[in-house]
């Protein structure tokens, strides 16, 4: 168990030094390098092993240059000393809601991995500046991976939050993981429409303990849009550019993860965000502007809505699979303009004979998708396809599933689905 | 079947007027338009007509407001005078083959919508610069839009190329929509890796007779690649801004379409385009080197792979059909770094045990799979999945197709998907 991935070699020259998995080792080769050994994967060969360094990343060290391998006393674990902030009754208060993720996470020093670990209240204890923007009231709602949230987790969130609709809260903050934070934030943006307060989602992209981590630059930007601003519904708040001046605060339904490591992975689609944050202001995009709309929470979701990516070479089986499989929503992630091959029309037509909804995206992700102009779109048109304007696909889906929770039938779906409830449509 | 889409007083306006779908006509309202009547689709009201004008756009007209609709006499159908280009022995022999799309269609004036027509010598005398940048030869494959192409038209292609491939030629363009462009790309970039000449594949976003078509300059600039450059492979040659200054020549493995309409929708991901092609010069990207390679064509796909996109709310039982159904390789598009889930570990393990290759991409498009940061990635290696490092989803789908057609065993797709062949892998 504390070997994993160590085999041959490798394994003979740590039991040899009795080093484990998770031990700080001083490591004297070409350089002298002070590290934690780390578990290996997959492609490894078994000469070299992982430390990962004090900066962050590893490092992998051939075994046969090793002139030396220490065991250095295991670090101390700090008895972080937090002292709670002093509350400032000038200042605003501010909610902030934990729910996991890189930005709620450091470093497990037995593994050497980054694991959800920081509560709420040692969050703001890291990061002093809060205090003197606002007083931060801090809650766990749970602790998970944003890759492992399912829709009853956007259900909790937005319970969660809509039992503060009408707290002495200014706004929330809640923490999230990144990986599907645009799919929360969309769920909220519905689920929630015309929320009384701002809400801000905040990840971070590198964990607390790394230098370059932008958690606290973006819990601060987050934290001043909040209590500076008086705009309210669903944001979300991540840096805008790879350097730290500048955050940017993006609509709930517009947002799209586009990198897997930068920074500044998060941007709007289609337009420029709703605001950025710099150093002494916090300037609003003239572009879009929310709809009104009366507050009225529809805290719902029914996932048997399927998104289904169109390419050459799908096989429609897997189609009809899903149109047979009790699925009551299909929203296709067309090409182009909007369009799937004619292989698909069979299916197409045995799905909308069944009532399914089948609504069109486009896999180009920005831009409207326009099914007038080519054949392809007139054929799909004529058998019922809807077009979803320049929704995108990730938000289509996740509006599908609160659409088919809160509606009768299938034509209530088509109006929900084609109607500007959170800015996630236009045409 | 000529009054497609319009009902009620809308069609009784045109019956009255005796106005057919496609007929040109006057109509004097506000202004006076003259434009074609167009078929109208879903969510019409009965109370507009639909005209295409001069400039391609469309516009609805409402019948109370019309004073006066007039049947202009059909355009004449224009014998087009195309003298076949001069041959000028001094200049380079370039051969384009057609494939349909946008690039290759002209506007059906009996529907006013959009459809292949032109044969690859029409086009070619449609742009008369091309005679003097080099001695151009046509020929017609097919004729199909590219949302409707399939791995057995990449097959023909690859297959026509291939008998070129000792020819006089010095280069060789590929007319292709521009819906599935890069899947077509990356299929031809594999199966004809090391390929001796250079290949562009050239599409265009608006057709060739509307004043905004990018057809002629995307032509114009992709002869002056194939002849001005010592380059061989394959490239996509498009618009690089939505201006006309700037022509973007992107890697076939690198290269996505990503916005719906734009001129400039195709994009390298994560980099730049390797040539940006000027009115007086062809820059050169640093930024990638292709790897040299024998041409050894392997022109095989097998499609029994599934891209799988993983959004919270995915069901597993969809996961468990593809495993169940044939499938030798799932590629997952996860999410951040390249996770799924939790919930879908047991399909996974299933997959594994029949001998499925399942390999991680990530939705985010652009960045690195990176999946021994977290537990979820260390878990996902732990089950057999293989990062695909920076491949993009698409392009991974299509190595998969062909890595499977020319692999032995398991052992050999995990070889050939982490290989990099042309460009599509770095890590």
């Amino acid at each position: 168990m504390s070997y994993i991935g160590y085999k041959g070699k490798s394994l003979d020259f740590l039991k040899k030094n009795m080093i484990d998995i998770g031990n700080q080792v001083r490591v004297h080769a070409d350089l002298t390098y002070l590290g934690v050994l780390m578990p290996r994967y997959e492609y490894s060969d078994d000469n070299h092993i992982v430390l990962k360094l004090k900066n962050g990343y590893n490092i992998g060290l051939e075994i046969g240059k090793i002139k030396k391998i220490e065991l250095e006393s295991s670090p101390a674990t700090k008895k972080e000393n937090m002292p709670k902030p002093k509350t400032d009754l000038a200042l605003p208060k501010i909610l902030l809601i934990s729910t996991g993720g890189t930005i709620a996470s450091k470093i497990d020093y037995r593994t050497g991995a980054v694991a959800p670990a920081l509560t709420a209240a040692e969050l703001n204890a890291t990061v002093p500046e809060l205090s003197k923007i606002a007083n931060i009231d801090t809650e766990v709602l749970f602790s998970e991976y944003s890759e492992n949230l399912l829709p009853e987790h956007w259900i909790k969130i937005a319970e969660k939050l809509d039992s503060y609709a009408k707290s002495e809260y200014s706004g929330i903050i809640v923490a999230h993981g990144t990986d599907t934070m645009q799919y929360t934030a969309a769920a909220l943006a519905f689920s929630l429409a015309g929320f009384p307060k701002p809400v801000a989602l905040v990840g971070s992209q590198r964990s607390s303990d790394r230098p370059s981590s932008d958690a606290a630059l973006n819990l601060i930007a987050a934290t001043r849009f909040l209590v500076e601003t008086d705009v309210t519904g669903i944001f979300v708040v991540m840096h805008n550019t790879s350097s730290d001046d500048e955050i940017a605060c993006h609509w709930a339904t517009r947002v799209r993860k586009n990198h897997t490591s930068k920074r500044n992975a998060f941007q709007t689609v289609g337009g420029s965000p709703a605001f950025i944050i710099q150093d002494n202001r916090i300037e609003k995009s003239k572009l879009f502007s929310a709809p009104t709309i009366e507050y009225n929470p529809k805290i719902k979701f029914d996932n048997r809505v399927a998104l289904v990516k169109y390419y050459p070479g799908f096989e429609p089986k897997v189609m009809e699979y899903i149109v047979g499989s009790g699925y009551k929503v299909i929203i296709f992630e067309g090409t182009g303009l909007g369009h799937v091959g004619k292989i698909m029309y069979d299916s197409i037509e045995k799905a909308r004979k069944k009532g399914i909804f089948v609504g069109m995206t486009s896999q180009c992700i920005d831009g409207m998708v326009s099914m007038t102009v080519y054949d392809s779109g007139r054929d799909l048109l004529n058998l019922g396809v809807v077009p979803l304007g320049n929704m995108i696909p990730e938000t289509a889906l996740v509006k599908a599933m609160w659409a088919l929770a809160n509606s009768k039938d299938s034509a209530d779906i088509h109006k929900i689905m084609r109607e500007n409830i959170a800015l996630e449509i236009s045409d």
